[in-house]
């Protein structure tokens, strides 16, 4: 039996089961979530409006044997951004939403204000709207083990902390993942619109499916067993990640001047090497916590970790380099331990911890903590925000919000959305990808410091301009299409210098749809799923004057190379003529 | 001699005095704020920046005997909007701006983070930088008393209180009026500008000034005894205002189910009667207040007032239809006595008591206060944003970011800016100028409700869409042109019945000028006006899709009419037609 969407309706609590338009039918990922937004949603709709829609869809490769995708895309508009939004999760989810034959769960609408807040639950044959007034004001561990108790450790759960109940515009969406910890839709506030559409949670049957549609099964596995072979033989892939996981970039990103200290007022910080993936290893090592992890099942990488205390005790898993970067370098908090506790404290309420982050450096120039104060950020989260107190409200609106009710200037935002772990005057290509990608200053959408700081696919120097746009604008369109595949983004690496890698990729994808694709076709998809995001962008109000760096990085030379963000507005604009201006290209 | 150019500094704090571009002699108030903006601008720029300015200018007809003409534009980016501003004011600066020969005075640059703020002292000679860390954290009152002392009571006052310091989005600039009140430069944030550049209050010198220079001083002396009487006999410009002063509208607008209650849910107010015009005439009377007063010298409608408290002593003045109506009608107060010490509370700490009593209203649906709670909203206003506490900041920024940080759908804004008292869905000409407006969501751009209520200048049916957007297109024209004589808005009112009133207003700009202008001529003024700004927002980022009302006013019927606002985005788009597609008109 073909997949199917699944579309519910939170207004009057309905649902029904739909065949997948033929033009849907090759897309995954991604490229379905923005397709579908871009097809029903109105552009000048009120995010948090009964008009927005929340989508979710499995990768095109998720639920088959290929490792490393088991990834789910959630897509809206965003309220964070004003523009569209994919946000892609390791977990379970994307595999049972892809065995239960779910092609795509399409939420629309909205309950009345006094409705309380619903649970679904999702078997193949329905979906169950259960009020759960009883859970209000819960946060996710404990929705997880009410629902483990109830549906079984197997089913998936996607929930939201108090932060999504309140619409905050940190608020993300928590998955859970094989061993029961959580990882997030985590940007662009999908747990706002989550908790605008008042849904607490929704899980998913883990039992009752059928056994993924794949066209040429052998071929499938053949090529997996290439692919495999090729992430486990790359030196980052293979070697860095599954050891340092991604906390093993503080150490390469101090070192290259790009690791952005106390609100990008620097490119070095002096207390690195104390939040450093080696250092984290040894200190996961010497506490019998656990080196590697795989966000979901299939993972070949194992780029997670558990980190415990000095107890032994386990504080967080998931514990990402540009979690420990915002809190770290640019908050000051030169403890890790105290950085893991945040971690799980912001896994549990449901948000975004890098938003969170940056957030929080900002606030010290707005007068609300200082620099390394670690336990009045314990404070303002735990306290102020878990409880939506005024204090709460403005470090849950996230960075851009926080400048805007501070009149400050030096805020490190792209489309209202926070700016990572990379500094965008010291590695150019990246600050291209900020500036100019659909989703606002995001890092994993056009990753050009694999190419500018690791020399991986090439090398341009990070501090010149030339050929980064172009560098950017095909990291951009790969990424697209590997978002969609529902392969992790870490494939990159390899993807980058082994060729084996991309062409076991596109063998796979032709095996699980029965068709022969080609270099083109993947580049395509890509490129289709751009157009849409970028095509929404601009019916929803995001101009080229929005694909533009904060402006006081082109004033403000930043130590220690003192380099200053020189690219013209038309030189970015230029990324999109592709689009744009097609008889230009 | 000719006026000049006084162009600021404020990194070095110097000064220069500069020749009036030839093409920029015809221009004056809005016309040569939003000019200059245009040309020196960047319009990517962080309004609260260094590469952001600051300009005044005074009207064209300011400073000569012109009835009305005595208003003062300012002009930047605003930091509310993320557009062209232009806010324009009665008070005295216009007059002895333009006495003194200063046809711009254009601030720019900005002192460093370390240094106090400024006092600037103009003269006819030069311009003093005074450092005042002393006057910082003081209000506005306290500003005019010790610069009355220093200065004497005939210096131009213009000064921000500590929210200007605090670069919060409400702040305004202040002006002293003859009498010692305050005007305002309301809206847009021009006092988080003004802050932005550590500039706490501007001095101008009365007394060593030119005549101000007329081409035939004869003739202008004439036309403004036609304009005069015409200003007189009209009934609105001549009575209502004069005796009700602005507040006369509650009745009108609330008789016409227009008048914006509890958040926009409501277009009749229960307690309206309260907060009328005429029952404020009947107090002001009653405690021998004064029921007229006006705002600036030559001013022949004397539409302010002075409202006394019970015991006879003076509580506010220039308490307008706006501000009464957002915090009663629209935050519930029932208590004019109370709004009064509201809107003195506000002219002294320099905030926008429009966008301060929409935010108070929003801020009900925030959870932040409840209906009807004066006493509240006194101290969210006095304690709180005073203070620049965490609430204080939160209600200081806006409607807008009320909305963002409580994750709310029902927010009356336009490009950020609040929606005053005019209900769009039930005065829809009204709404094409709040939706379609340079400026945001602003009552003065396009003031339809006179047709569509008052059957001033002819009647479209309120809540009919034909003929709206030419109605707007053409108000917002003809304002622009106004807006840059330096005339009161309210000719408008004489001017839409009257033909005197234009072709006598027309008669005096060429007298000053000393050129021949007909009506073609003042009409390509407001058109170059709109142009420059329409320019300025498209490269700012602002487009067809923040000509939008809020989504909500859409899909809920407004009572008692249950009316909904029905235009489409393509008709909105077609009133800048003119501007945008040339070959569509």
């Amino acid at each position: 039996m073909n997949d199917k969407i699944y579309r519910v309706n939170m207004t009057d609590r309905t649902f029904q089961v739909e065949e997948v338009p033929t033009e849907w039918a090759g897309l995954g990922g991604r490229a379905l979530t923005s397709t579908i937004i871009g097809a029903e949603v109105d552009p000048e709709c009120h995010p948090l409006g009964p008009n927005n829609k929340l989508v979710f869809a499995p990768g095109l490769l998720s639920g088959t044997p290929a490792s490393n995708s088991g990834r789910n895309s959630c897509g809206t508009k965003s309220p964070l951004t004003g523009g569209i939004k994919e946000s892609n999760v390791g977990g379970t989810s994307a595999q049972i939403f892809a065995k239960l034959g779910i092609k795509a769960l399409i939420i629309e609408g909205m309950p009345a204000e006094d409705e309380p807040f619903y649970h679904l639950h999702i078997t193949k044959e329905k979906v169950e709207f259960i009020p759960v007034p009883h859970l209000q004001g819960k946060d996710n561990f404990e929705i997880l083990d009410i629902m483990s108790e109830s549906y079984g450790k197997k089913a998936a759960v996607m929930s939201i902390g108090r932060p999504g109940e309140m619409r905050m515009l940190v608020a993300n969406i928590s998955v859970k993942d094989p061993k029961g910890k959580l990882r997030s839709h985590g940007r662009g506030a999908m747990g706002a619109v989550m908790g605008s559409k008042k849904i607490k949670v929704i899980t998913v049957d883990p039992e009752k499916h059928k056994d993924v549609h794949i066209a040429d099964p052998m071929k499938l596995k053949k090529a997996n067993r290439t692919f495999t072979e090729a992430l486990k033989s790359d030196p980052i892939s293979g070697e860095a990640l599954p050891r340092y996981g991604t906390d093993v970039l503080v150490n390469i990103m101090n070192e290259a001047g790009a690791f952005p200290t106390r609100n990008f007022r620097s490119g070095q910080c002096e207390f690195a090497e104390v939040l450093s993936g080696e250092r984290m290893y040894e200190t996961i090592v010497e506490r019998n916590g656990d080196t590697t992890h795989g966000c979901h099942a299939g993972c070949v990488m194992q780029c997670s970790q558990t980190y415990n205390d000095k107890e032994g005790k386990e504080v967080t898993s998931g514990f990402e380099y540009e979690t420990i970067w915002s809190f770290g370098a640019h908050t000051g908090i030169q403890n890790l331990d105290l950085i893991a506790r945040l971690d799980h404290l912001m896994d549990d309420l449901g948000v975004d911890s890098i938003e969170t982050g940056i957030a929080m450096g900002v606030a010290v120039d707005a007068g609300l903590l200082v620099y390394g104060d670690g336990q009045r950020a314990l404070e303002l989260i735990r306290d102020e925000m878990a409880n939506g107190t005024p204090l709460g409200r403005i470090i849950g609106a996230g960075a851009a919000e926080i400048g805007r009710l501070y009149g400050l200037v030096r805020v490190p935002v792209v489309k209202n959305q926070g700016i990572t772990a990379y500094e965008p005057r010291a590695v150019k290509g990246q600050g291209v990808s900020f500036a100019t990608n659909t989703m606002g200053g995001d890092h994993t959408t056009g990753y050009a410091v694999a190419n500018n700081i690791m020399h991986i696919g090439g090398h341009i120097d990070p501090h010149t301009k030339e050929g980064q746009v172009e560098l950017s604008r095909q990291l951009q369109i790969i990424t697209a299409a590997i978002d969609s595949t529902g392969m992790c983004l870490f494939i990159a690496f390899p993807l980058s210098e082994n060729p084996d890698t991309l062409s076991s990729l596109i063998e796979m994808i032709s095996a699980k749809l029965g068709v022969e694709l080609d270099y083109s076709n993947f580049e395509e998809l890509g490129i289709k799923t751009l157009k849409v995001e970028r095509e929404f962008n601009k019916k929803a109000g995001l101009t080229n004057a929005h694909d533009r760096l904060p402006e006081f990085m082109k004033y403000e030379p930043l130590p220690p190379h003192n380099v200053v963000w020189d690219f013209t507005g038309e030189e970015l604009d230029a990324l999109w003529d592709f689009i744009d201006n097609p008889e230009k290209r």
